[in-house]
Order: structure tokens, then C-alpha cells, then sequence
């Protein structure tokens, strides 16, 4: 299996702080591995406190979950009280939600990476064409 | 960037804790620095015993999240599972509520104010008109 | 049963916080009622973030254990598992530390006073002179 | 106030990865600000899963603590039980332990930097050369 280097984390996340400075938006962005560990965590100036674990949170779930944190909410509204208890079982917040993405190539899930700071359009925006102009796949099945 | 001082932040509960007495209402005041630390709390004689609680949240939650936490409704409500987590990753609730105002002079942010012990616009009135009469900033954006 | 009021509240952490200057400390100090629920906090400039959290659990622990924290020592040591599952049962920790005061009056425990931000023997005997100052009672059986 | 910008932090973090680089040594690095929030993170290809999460502890213990984590020792020797409920009360492990730095410039206090992933001996020398290197001051008081 391939691992995620730290310069690839590296030039995902820059590319997606460049989005952030388009937008006119502070935004923290985080990679985490294919085992949902942290590789890069980056909190752009500006961007709220929380924000970097918000990006860590979805960038975790994308990568254990190994489905965009988006691909969640049907799970999430169709049995609440046990999608909540997900979390109890794992090293951060399991979240449905837009801006997080699994990171994947050649069919192989590298990780996840996570964005928040902007609108949940924005967060999702971003990730996803940063990923798709670095050559990532971002087709999941249901 | 400024620090709010312990006198500001007593005169700031003082002038909150005096619109309580006009309105009959014991309150229970708070308030905490911009990394979200308390500063101040202070409990009316009379005001219920978890009324303290709840302003360090309300004050927490506005300091943190970077605007007053009446702002959180839409959040809350488009996505209460995701906002229920954020708390997960806080020191105290982010709240979604009434009576919790950003303290913010000159565009920065100082910290925060929560107040709680009389109905939410009591409590809401109660913050606003102090931070106003102290000269303070209450404009936030979207 | 007489209950603390905010002002004799006040008029204790005024006093403690007067010999924080005295000796060159930024303390935090807090004052919790009889049944270990938040009457006032204060923070003063330059005391370090946790400060306010620390006097706040050892007020609540004089309070509610009904002597001061320095007699808690023992059963800590006697027990430790035992005493670490106590805060499992509390609204905060139970410490078992220098700088936490029950305050009693007439044989009527009315709540506890906590202090942080001395050496340990700074927080201990700020706590029991400004007691004593203002006519609280410090004797304490096993 | 000034506050740690992210071009500061990396460049902090871009150096400490250089001294692991030198010792041969995949180490993970972590900045916060001084209200313990996280900046950046990075970890290294190597470095173990959770180094990151030390990193982190590290940084936020050095931050809020206002003093590098290896001064912590002795409080932690002298009261662990106390010292392990500190934890508790904050938004990490506060850990007494090499490799935890405060970041400090003209007396202020801007962060935190951690470092996790050598031996004890390197983790505490790689923070303190960089920041030394970088021209912030290593100097604290007891």
C-alpha cells in the first residue's frame, strides 16, 4: 500500500489555503492517513479556534469512513442515536457534514483531508477541487 | 493585540449585574478572555445554582465562535448532529441561544459575555446595553 | 441556614486577591456555596488560563467534602484509585491540595473558597488569613 | 498583543524538522497560540501514529502552563494525582516531560512548540535550538 508523504499532506493543503485566499476566507485545513492518523494541520490567520478540529474531525471521519463526510447524513438522520455513538468508538468526532473528503488514488484510500472556516459549500468546494486538480479520485459508490 | 483587564471585565459584570436589579431578575454573569478563559463569573443572591454554569458557556461559545450566540440558531438548526459535536471539541457548550455577546473594541476581539437568569431577551438586552453604555462593538457580519 | 451572599463573597476574594499583591502573585481565586455551585471567580491579569479551573475545583472540593483540601491528602494516599473515581461522581475534581478552604461560620458550613497561582504555601495561607481576617472559622476535626 | 502568524509557525516547525532530519530522527512537531489553540502540525514520514497527538500535548502544556514542560516535573512528583486532574480541566494532557517549549519574544507570551518522536533529550534539544536559532527566549523563571 502506498502512504500519504508528508509533502504530498503538504501540497494538498497548500492548494487548498490558496482556495481559502480566493474565497477571501481564513481557513484551517488538516490531513489525516489512511488509519485516520494526523500528518499536516494548518490554521490560517484569522481562522476561529475551533476550526482546526473541526478540519481534523472531517478530515478523520473521511478517512476511517472512507466516504465524504457529505455521503453521511443519510446514516446520520436515519438513525441518530446510534450514528452520535460512532463517535464514542473513535479518536474524533464522527461528522456528516460537507469539507471532508477521502484522499484516494488508483482505487486506494491514502486518508482524508478536511477543511472548515468557510460556508459548508465553500469547506466541500474547496476539497474537492483541490484534490481533482492534484490528480486524486473522488467517485465513491453509495 | 489588547487584553481585556480584570477591572474591564468587573465593570463590565457590574453594569450587567445592575440591569438585573432594575428588571427583578437575579442573573449569573460571566465573562472570558479571547482564548476562551474565565476572566470573571459572578451569581446574583437568588439566581439559580447552575445559572453560573450556563453563562460561562453562553460567554465561551461567543468569544470562541467569534459572534454572539444567537448568531448559532441556523447552524443549530441545519445541522444539530454536527453542532452538538463542536461541543465535543470545546471546553465548554457551544450554545446556540440568547445572552451571549462578543466583547469587541477597535475590531478585535477581547473576549466574551454570557448571561443567564432571565428570559432570553432579558438576557440578550442585559448584554447588549452594557457593551453598547461601555463602548464596546456589537456589529458582526454573516 | 444562612446562605453566602455575592457581596460577602466579594468581600472574601477582595481580601485574598489584596495579598496576591502583596506578594507579587497573580492568583485566580472562587467561591462556591454549600452545595458546590459557582458564586464568584476572578481571574487577575496575568494569572496563567487554568488558574480560574484550578481555585474552582478546590473551592468545590472544600465545600463539598466539608473540610479543606490539605485534609484530603491521607485518604489520597491511602486510596488512590478510590479517590480518583470520586471526581467521577462530582461536578469537578476533588483535590486533594494546598489552596482550598471550607468556609463555616457559627459550625454552619456556607461553602468554599479556592485559590491558585501561589506556590502551594502561598494559596494555603491566603486562603486561611483572609478566613480569619473577616471572621470565618478554620478549625477543622479529622 | 501579537499574535503567532502561521508563515511564523511553520517556519518554527520547518526548522525543527531539519534537526530531525540531522539525528536521523522522523519526528512530529505542533504549534499552538497562546490560548492553547491549534497553528500547525506536521509529522514526518516515519514518525509514529501518535506522535502527532504528543506533539500537540506538548505544545498545549508549554502554551498554557506559561513554562517548557520539563519544569513541570516536579509539581508532577510532588502531587500526581493533583497533576494528573489538571488534565481534566484543560484541553489536552498537560504533560511534565521534554520537548515542550514556550514561545516567547519580548516577554510575551505567543504559543507553544512540541516536538515528539527522538529520545526525551532530543525532542527538548530540537525545540530549543530552533526557537533559540529563530531568536525567540528560552529564559523562565522558576
Amino acid at each position: 500500500m502506498t502512504k500519504l508523504t508528508l509533502a504530498e499532506a503538504e501540497r494538498i493543503l497548500a492548494g487548498t489555503l490558496r482556495r481559502g485566499e480566493q474565497l477571501g476566507k481564513a481557513l484551517s485545513v488538516a490531513i489525516v492517513d489512511d488509519g485516520g492518523h494526523l500528518i499536516s494541520v494548518k490554521r490560517s490567520d484569522g481562522a476561529r479556534a475551533l476550526t482546526p478540529s473541526i478540519a481534523i474531525a472531517k478530515a478523520y471521519s473521511a478517512a476511517i469512513m472512507e466516504r465524504p463526510t457529505n455521503m453521511l447524513y443519510d446514516w446520520a438522520q436515519s438513525n441518530p442515536g446510534f450514528f452520535a455513538q460512532l463517535s464514542t468508538m473513535a479518536s474524533h468526532p464522527i461528522v456528516a457534514t460537507e469539507g471532508g473528503v477521502t484522499i484516494k488514488r488508483d482505487g486506494e484510500i491514502l486518508g482524508g483531508l478536511g477543511v472548515s472556516g468557510g460556508t459548508p459549500a465553500e469547506d466541500q468546494q474547496a476539497c474537492e477541487e483541490v484534490l481533482k486538480e492534484l490528480g486524486y479520485e473522488l467517485v465513491f459508490g453509495g
